[in-house]
């Protein structure tokens, strides 16, 4: 059997790379172009997208020719324009996958589609993150082994205002004393969404083998099957009254 | 074991009362009158605050003594301030919870909250609809039989872009062919919400005493607990960052 | 990208067939037939095994050849060995997929896996089912419209033993006035299982192409990834005690 | 509103404590006597059950009698009675609660209901246990705080082949740098059932106030409602026949 290439568009921020040398260190091209090329290693299209074009590069012709759209950004969540977060929030309903790394757990987008703050807590001190597997049958895991570690991570710990996945995937452990729920998978409108915790922009998260193999598991399991049912995009414009019972009434 | 009255708000658009005479004749006093009657019969503390009113009665101080907010809206949801939707929200967040009713599916708060259109495939022909309760266990189906009718209601159908609920406890069948998941449980950070759909305004359904019960049910399930961590307010104002490690990294 | 075919055994009680002129009619061949045909035009690789070969054509060689296995049985689930019921069980926590349609309920492998009689409420008058898709974005919808209709069916209905699924994708409504959630997933151990309940004997359910289209789904979304971790069947036998802490304790 | 008392059934298996002297100096009544006097101290009518008794001391009139069974068990699983562990199970289907500890993972009664071995990775170091709350807003968090430390306890981790909870409301946290799932929530047929994994019968956890706390928790969260449809028994015994459908098919 022959599955045709995920088209994804990579939306990155690109901010810390350009004003932080300790970030340009290990990101001199950008966290978007280590990204595209594991991405494109295994078989996707990719186009990339950041927050100083115009429209932050995700035009509707953008969008309606993305399959999967992964997301980073940190500093410049209030920059995003909420037109644009308007039109992603629409495509994600209607079938567009949307992979959400990182910091990106407080960007405009996430937080519409999750209905919450998600903050969570945090520290900064470069300790070890240990990543567990919790549900290896997952396709997201597939490939993975039970665990892999990041020497060096920043913190993130529960309690979180995140809300509960639909299917929890991941588990980090940190040397500190605290845990995460650091994978999950939901589902809004006819869209997939997986969230992914690490990916810390001072030190080499997204060069990591198993990193980004998470990342491209992420990317093929958030890709839209052909259902053939009406579009949400339908039912939102006014699609939603039926008048006609299926079945008659008498 | 004595348990403390539960402290309800029910929310009530209050319009169609007023200007539909048929509406009118199920419900004089409102359709909150008798959600209130219902409520107190079992126990809760009940207050009313409707859209006229200044802030739409739901200042701060009447939030902060409410332990579950009943809404129930349908013509005027755009009328409702994003200001007191930004405040319910919060309250939710922080552990109030949110009973959420027919029509109100589409009401600010349940699609800020939910991150979806919530839209629904409808019908108004006066059709059966059969509630069957397909988790007996659950607190929400305590005291129900394994269905009931409803001899006359709106019909609600899938697909919806309501999200699927943590937990589904009513699915209804509908005379015309059609199938809903009219009753589901929710957590977005320490507030549980419940949807129930059945409560078109044209028929008596909650003059229904099994339908009271749901909504007794569902407002008993709401409470909230007294889960001592720090608030998500505190979260969300600044409380995020944990500076020291729980556990020293040697 | 390309995929390998997954290797497809299709377990069948064929007994039906054999006794019943009826239900020959619509399968000559057996049901195993008509199943192997619609997945082998997907690409898979199919076997068969019945009850009335030796070990049930399930010997240990075959399971451990198959990716997904596919079981409909009816009129003589208590003649399945209980060392062939372990045996399926133990390759599913290992990573088998397991499909179970219509009447294999009440097999001994579902019951054994779920953990509860997995009864249902039934009445056989070929009353029309009508199958909503709920969550259009799982790869068990795809090529689905929004529903489809079985104009006779055998009706299965809630309340029923089975637990709740991880995922519900898919809720029937039947001309009688009952509702059933006729298609759910869930993962027990590194095994995915999903079940999807039309298939009555007596209509020609299996020729219908979306049913069709929905077993080949099922398989494909079943059919184990790579996890790399350790085998559950390690964990069993004793490898389960971990004597070095990952971490030193100091 | 007053709550009728829990009906509470402690089962301990009671041979570590009378063999083993580092058992019995932190309990020498037995582990039931100290959750006895938490439950009891709660408000719960308790009565115990051990397994050196006839029947273990599960006869049909205790079970009957009983809301809500508690269960520890280690040495010996398999000297419990197959045919108790058919009534305990047709019991928590037809609505009793059931609460797993510690080592009762593997216990005849939880692999049943579950559908796996139950087999968890462990390690017996005495080193520190940090159980997070990571759904606050569910009833077994009530009254807790955002964590809580057992500065010496038996390490049990992650993969493990205990089902996913359906709700998901403690995540462990090692100092040898595992994680574990350590309270969750299922529910098979009308039973609720809640695991929480510490309880190591050489440390004195179970005197620990907010490990009781959980247990208390877990017990009320746990007891059945009134639901009023026809018990799963009944299905189990042939009531599932619907002849008559609820809507005139013509």
């Amino acid at each position: 059997m022959t599955v045709k290439p995920v088209r994804v568009t990579i939306w990155n921020e690109y901010r810390h790379e350009r004003q932080d040398p300790a970030v340009r260190a290990h990101y001199p091209a950008g966290i978007h172009a280590v990204l595209a090329a594991a991405l494109e290693a295994a078989g996707c299209t990719v186009r990339v997208a950041t927050l100083d074009e115009p429209e932050h590069g995700l035009d509707a012709a953008t969008l309606a020719a993305t399959d999967v759209l992964v997301w980073w950004g940190h500093l410049a969540h209030e920059a995003v324009a909420d037109a644009v977060v308007d039109r992603v929030q629409q495509r994600v309903l209607d079938g567009m996958g949307l992979v959400v790394l990182h910091s990106a757990h407080e960007s405009k987008i996430f937080r519409r589609l999750m209905g919450t703050t998600c903050k969570v807590m945090w520290r900064e001190r470069g300790e070890r993150e240990r990543v567990w597997v919790v549900q290896p049958a997952h396709p997201v895991a597939a490939g993975l082994p039970e665990y892999f570690d990041l020497p060096q991570s920043e913190m993130y710990g529960e309690p979180t205002d995140i809300p509960a996945p639909d299917e929890l995937v991941f588990i980090s452990w940190f040397q500190g004393g605290e845990v995460f729920r650091s994978g999950g998978a939901y589902t809004r409108g006819r869209g997939r969404i997986f969230y992914f915790s690490p990916g810390h922009e001072t030190f080499p998260i997204y060069h990591h083998p198993l990193v980004q193999r998470v990342i491209v598991n992420a990317v093929r399991w958030a890709a839209p099957n052909d259902f053939s049912g009406a579009p949400v995009a339908g039912i939102r414009q006014g699609g939603a009254h039926r008048p006609d019972p299926l079945e008659p009434l008498d």
